[in-house]
């Protein structure tokens, strides 16, 4: 009789590093893990025994996905520079990306003031403050996306009509970084902020940046 | 003979707890020392025999200015929140205290960028993410800091005609601290970013924030 459940153990011990789709999720479920465990007890603080056994996976098995905490943060930032390369991308396919730039501050502002969000934001940073593989990780993840901004931002300027020299686009680019670097700190400091108030006035404040 | 160290000597014997300026001295080589162990090994990495040590104090000597790492963090926020309230206590004492804040950009950008100003910082936000007693440390002082700027940007507009209704004043109060905010986070992803761009881009959002 077909055991299912036979096939899958065997295939598991067969295929453990080599199915892509079983891998990602095992990579996965180790992330979810280790951002849970850096919340409660800081990177310093988090041991690779505390995150293999908050993902329920034995100590052994967890170095087949990552080699150590800062494989796991590059990681973090890896994920972090897919989304952040999505969403420009999304915004670059509108026929005026600058208004449906602004038009996307509503959700921005939420994703940013998500306590895990911020949580695991501050720890990287923190990491990164004084660990100089992971700053030069950070630091090629927003070379990147000021990159894809700075030409979001001269088509879109351009089509308008506006000021589209370099120097002015990237000092724009860097100002509206500035802005969304800073909203995970407003979830630190002022954790019953008014939303719909911060996504006015930060329009107030990108409208200015992007069309004037 | 009158023997001068001698005096010194006995006098700071009998007046370790009690002389304000000798115990404010010893207390500001505590707080250097600790900056630089926090840089080094991060808030949970350092103990308190690295931060006497690198004051040159005894281990016991140390405990008489802070009971523990909190107590430094603590110390820390208190002296942000003194810099942070002299400041705004000057813009407000200026005939025209928006204009005056726009021009003070140059300056905030300079320290906010500064390394070691930025290190520590991140360092704090990290530990709050996750320790109670300073994130309420924060959050007091970010209170403290808003109330003032509140004030200040009230009687700015209102001497402008502008709209100056609390939620807006609230609103544009949390959109400026959010660049502030971003600031440090922005030495740490692009240390080599143009700085008369960035203060030209943030007064570019600022007088929208404050003028309009």
């Amino acid at each position: 009789m077909y055991d299912k459940n036979k096939e899958t153990d065997m295939g598991t011990i067969i295929k453990r590093t080599t199915d892509p789709e079983r891998a990602q999720s095992r990579r996965t479920q180790v992330l979810d893990a280790a951002a849970i465990c850096f919340a409660r007890s800081g990177f310093h603080g988090a041991s690779m025994a505390e995150i293999s056994k908050q993902a329920g996976m034995s100590a052994g098995h967890i170095y087949n996905y990552f080699d150590n905490k800062d494989a796991i943060i590059m990681a973090f930032v890896a994920i972090r520079v897919e989304e952040v390369t999505h969403k420009i991308a999304n915004v670059s396919q509108q026929d005026d990306p600058l208004a449906f730039m602004v038009g996307q501050l509503d959700d921005i502002v939420d994703e940013h003031l998500d306590g895990a969000y911020w949580g695991l934001s501050l720890e990287i940073f923190a990491e990164a403050a004084r660990n100089p593989v992971i700053a030069a990780a950070l630091q090629a993840a927003d070379a990147d996306a000021r990159v894809k901004l700075h030409a979001l931002l001269a088509r879109g300027r351009a089509q308008r009509g506006l000021a589209s020299d370099d120097a002015t686009i990237a000092a724009r680019t860097e100002a509206i970084i500035t802005m969304f670097n800073g909203l995970p700190l407003r979830g630190l400091h002022h954790p019953a902020l008014d939303r719909a108030g911060m996504v006015d006035a930060l329009g107030v404040a990108m409208k200015a940046l992007l069309m004037s």
